[in-house]
């Protein structure tokens, strides 16, 4: 063996060159037993959890945010080390010098990072403005310089929102266990060898990832000195638990030291981390109690990940969450289980912290799954509303078995496919621009070129007409929307590169462009009313519709009628080919995602009456989920509806959200379950059985 | 007329869009009298001159540099208004607060502006240090993060010498004569045009060009403001010589202000003004005298030009030229001379002033020029030593009649076309290398791969197998040194971008990719040598080639000898061929140019002996030039040589430094006549003549 640290390791392919799923699959003890295991936290635990609540306390009575940085822009290495209490952490490691001190990040947008200090009674220094104006420009001014008419047209009449042109665009998971496996001196290593093969001639795209892997050396430099300010050596491998978690931890921290991505997460790290917890309980060096502590203070850390953001921000995200997501469980791709006991000890801080909504727990969840750990996970989602549900069955199929969900719904191969973040076009509103021939519903303005309005004056709309010049609008508003995006996500690897996550990937790393779309199942009902009752356009006084009237009744996409969940299944299949007729930034892989779990809300805000009934300001559904009140043939119907949705043709993946009441289970109980379940294309099998 | 300030003149094409040239042709007044009308110095003019002389012996006594800002990296608008003495400059602007005060130009290179500081004994701010280190990266940084070992390697070796890759590129001429026709109000109008056609697919390209074109316009906003600090309102057309002369000065202060190039030319301004001063001559509002006056304080700004550079540097190019070079004369493609009254005066500020390096007074010779100026030229050039001369006849052909000479020997068409200046691989050098399979003979590294060196131990060489084994090592160092001026031209573009200058281009601008070659003349000789003569390797204890013994003679590049001026010309198509084979940035038009004037001796210091019988570390020849005392057969011999080089394949230019000894040319006198004698393919028919 290379390293000593590996000693007890069966080797592979994975002690040669990096490779943590071969390390993995080598060396992990699936777990099928139970529950019954797991210990409560002890009592340092607790100590810690009190100081983050006090501190939680003080924050939401400061008005949301305790104290930021206003002078020292947020790099890797900018500050010195920070604790909630150093002697009693087994996992360290904040942001800034303080726990809950926000960092200043003025990358991504200097105009941004100070309103969001002003927005809570902070001031970022004079210097700090000079230096982000005078001689660093940012993302979101290189974005702004390049953006055309149409494309600030689009952003600012919100039929596009959401865009990621002034902060960091996050979906993007680094392989942070390399750094516990591996050590930062070996990382080094194999990025020299890959620049080594980028040789010949210079094209543009050789030149910037010669220069993307210097980028990311010096970051693997830069954690290593930041590690050791922590006292951690992380140069060499972790050699046991408390190092692997420490190292593990310590390579997120470093990038959302660096980046403030609307969606940071964690990755896959559980049946990682197992493994060394196996080793040190075999060696008699950890007990199951140190374990579970491991685990509460690493998931701590996670709970206490904080950006500065504006309240523009927070609106359209409805809170600054930062989905530093975890993804569970799952099978892997020889028919064992990925559940370890560790899978069981991250699930077990909600019992021994109390519910969180970060880190998104996100159970990958597959009918092969061990029936103790389902069990389980029902319990708990049952106690603490605070867990998610992906289809590992589904997308076991296209990304193996070593991917993990970025933000909500977005799977990723872990260091070796990324997004190209994308936000979301409002469907809805694209079909009311359809309809006015491109001139907005509440602004008035036209917006698209003048495209021909429909043409049946105030008689019922003809669905044939309506269809094709959906059509003609979505073909107009997908062409600016990918080209928004193409600028968008040149400026950010221009002028905001996330060389403290990229050093985590491969160097040949896979490029998902992930667009999505907002208002599913408005438009899916629209049509069908349009289709199959009477819809009249009311119009204001310059002739532009403005409402709709209803004669008669229509099937309602959410309870498995396929006369309109045919339509919601067309609109995805149509939009995303649309998508996929351009070109997208660095020939990356064109995806799309039916979301969003939060932003419901203010796209009801921006989007005017809706032929399916809907009225202004009413709020979305959420992701793909049927509007509130409509699905009225049982959850069962609701979520087949949903599961009809083509995985192909949405394959950044699809969020329903699901509050399930008892009664919609057939059962007596007051007890009420809320939390997200968010699904791959298909209902598990299961689920659709309970 | 859309302006007033353009009464008087007659309407054409250019008063509807950007068309200097057509403004010129339309209105100039072309002059084939004698130089009789020409007046002295003004009182003023000599008060000021006599101020800069102090100032330049200050600066001499201070050890070469006066005063240098040591923390205020300069931008367009960084400093307020200079003077020698506000109340006699008819043309004002220096390029910091104060008159030979050097700006500090962080953007090329942080460690090179700090050498540039510390070795005339000022020491840059940590202010800028750290942020031009830890916010700001610059070109420098961004080329060594992508450079490749052989690239490394070839920089080191000095096979290829002077990269601009510390420092700004230089070779880009913005046409500064815009400002003073349109002002900045319609210059910014037509970029917006201009941006408004980028649109569609949003490809890297079309989004780089975006952003710069914001930059453009920034550039020329702030140009504007910079104007009105010193009193102008540059925002619109300049209404008079006064103004004209400003306007034009002050965007290429804008230029200087921002960039640090290599050679920062004027243009070819002399004609266009003279159009103005024409109109205030006939309207009464300008005399004689006042119109020297504005060209002498015009040109005693380009005099006082000056960058801080390192000694390094100043090795290299023996001194620390600016290369403001502005191009005199030559003939319109309608057959009238473009010669006019201002082109005999910008000449006189040799005699009003006295001889000065600066600006690089540039005559476009060609046949037909009036022969009152040519006689004008030659008294001059007899007495101030300090005239270029270029072959317009030539140039003309490919360039059109408003091109204009960057540095030395560069034609580009004014605002139309630019380069991506390359510097040049040591041929010489690279003869050597194939001598020896790549092991340099100073060094004795392996720098190439390792190539098969020749086979004729001992015995004397054989010209085909070296010329097969030249050709191949040609092959491998184009390659190299292509890919390499790749990633510089792509870093400069990224962190050093020249909108002061690239805002008076026009926008779908013209890209030469200038490579070059320096020791031409040796290559040729030594060819020759060991073709027509028997030379000896003399080899060291590894066997590595380190010098040459000769028997016999041979012919000598210089004396008009078919047999070794073929062997020049060959070299220079087949290198040339070679650059062509390769990818060049942005899709530049590869040229190749036989320079340099002032690098000679440096490229001597660093090739080892050569089979031509030089001996390390004797200089090479400048530039095309024979090697110093082998032309013996008189100068029109040694020219004819020179001439024979095509210009098709050397299209960056052809440099002959020539020093006419009174007795070169048959008469007898002890006058000796000294200046660089610049040609581009052939020597003027005339030069013959006399």
């Amino acid at each position: 063996m290379r390293f000593k640290q590996w000693d007890g390791f069966e080797s592979g392919q994975w002690t040669d060159e990096v490779d943590v799923r071969g390390f993995i699959q080598q060396n992990y003890t699936p777990y099928t037993g139970d529950d019954s295991f797991l210990k409560g936290p002890t009592e340092n635990t607790t100590k810690l959890w009190d100081m983050v609540m006090a501190l939680t306390k003080k924050e939401r009575d400061a008005g949301g945010v305790l104290d930021v940085d206003t002078d020292v822009p947020s790099t890797i290495t900018s500050h010195a080390p920070g604790y909630l209490d150093k002697n009693l952490e087994k996992v360290v490691g904040v942001q800034t010098d303080q726990p809950f001190k926000r960092a200043l990040m003025p990358w991504g947008g200097i105009n941004m990072a100070v309103q969001a200090n002003e927005s809570y009674g902070f001031t970022v220094s004079d210097r700090v403005k000079e230096i982000f104006t005078k001689y660093r420009k940012t993302h979101n001014q290189g974005v702004f310089d390049a953006y055309t008419p149409d494309m600030r047209k689009i952003r600012k009449s919100h039929i596009v929102t959401g865009l990621p042109d002034a902060y960091g665009r996050g979906r993007i998971i680094g392989d942070y266990r390399r750094l516990a496996l591996y050590g930062s001196n070996f990382l080094i290593e194999q990025k020299i060898h890959d620049a080594s093969l980028i040789d010949g001639e210079m094209t543009e795209e050789k030149i910037r990832l010669r220069e993307e892997i210097t980028e990311q050396i010096l970051a693997l430099k830069d954690i290593t000195k930041m590690a050791a300010s922590y006292g951690f050596d992380v140069s060499q491998p972790a050699a046991n638990a408390v190092e692997a978690f420490n190292f593990t931890y310590l390579a997120y921290l470093a990038a959302i030291k660096q980046n403030n991505g609307a969606a940071e997460s964690f990755g896959r790290t559980a049946t990682f981390l197992d493994i060394y917890v196996e080793r040190d309980l075999n060696n008699g060096t950890l007990t199951e109690e140190e374990a579970q502590e491991l685990v509460d203070h690493l998931v701590m850390k996670l709970r206490m990940v904080k950006f500065a953001r504006t309240p523009a921000y927070n609106e359209i995200f409805s809170g600054d969450p930062v989905w530093a997501t975890e993804s569970i469980g799952g099978m892997g791709i020889d028919g064992r289980t990925l559940v370890t006991k560790n899978s069981f000890r991250y699930i077990h801080t909600l019992s021994n912290m109390g519910p969180s909504p970060e880190p998104n727990l996100t159970i990958l969840w597959s009918q092969s799954l061990p029936e103790g750990f389902k069990e389980f996970c029902a319990n708990y989602s049952i106690l603490y509303s605070s867990m998610q549900y992906e289809n590992d069955d589904i997308m076991r199929v296209t990304h193996g078995d070593d991917y993990a969900i970025a933000c909500c719904v977005s799977p990723m191969q872990v260091g070796k496919q990324m997004q190209f973040f994308g936000a979301r076009t409002n469907l809805a509103k694209t079909l009311l621009y359809a309809i006015n021939g491109g001139i907005d519903e509440i602004s008035k303005e036209q917006v698209s070129p003048r495209f021909e309005p429909i043409q049946t004056g105030d008689d019922a709309m003809n669905f044939d007409e309506v269809w094709a010049k959906f059509d003609n609008m979505m073909s107009w508003v997908a062409d600016k929307y990918v080209n928004t995006l193409n600028v968008i996500h040149y400026m950010h690897d221009k002028y905001y590169y996330e060389s403290a996550e990229m050093c985590f990937y491969d160097t040949n790393v896979y490029r998902f462009f992930a667009t999505g779309i907002a208002g599913l199942s408005v438009v899916a009902d629209s049509l069908s009313a349009i289709k199959y009752a009477k819809v009249f356009p009311v119009r204001d006084e310059n002739g532009v519709v403005v409402s709709y009237r209803t004669e008669g009744d229509f099937p309602k996409y959410g309870n498995d009628d396929d006369r309109v969940d045919s339509l919601a299944k067309e609109v995805v299949k149509v939009f995303m080919d649309k998508v996929r007729s351009h070109k997208t930034y660095r020939d990356s892989h064109a995806t799309l995602s039916v979301l969003t779990i939060t932003s419901n809300v203010v796209y009801g805000k921006s989007t005017g009456d809706t032929p399916c009934g809907r009225r202004y300001p009413e709020a979305f559904a959420p992701g793909a989920n049927p509007m509130h009140g409509r699905d009225c043939s049982g959850a069962v119907a609701s979520m087949a509806s949903v599961s009809k949705l083509p995985f192909k043709h949405a394959a950044d993946g699809i969020s329903n959200t699901f509050s399930v009441i008892p009664n919609a289970l057939g059962k007596d109980d007051d007890m009420v379950i809320q939390g997200d379940f968010s699904v791959s294309g298909e209902i598990p099998e299961d689920a659709k059985i309970k």
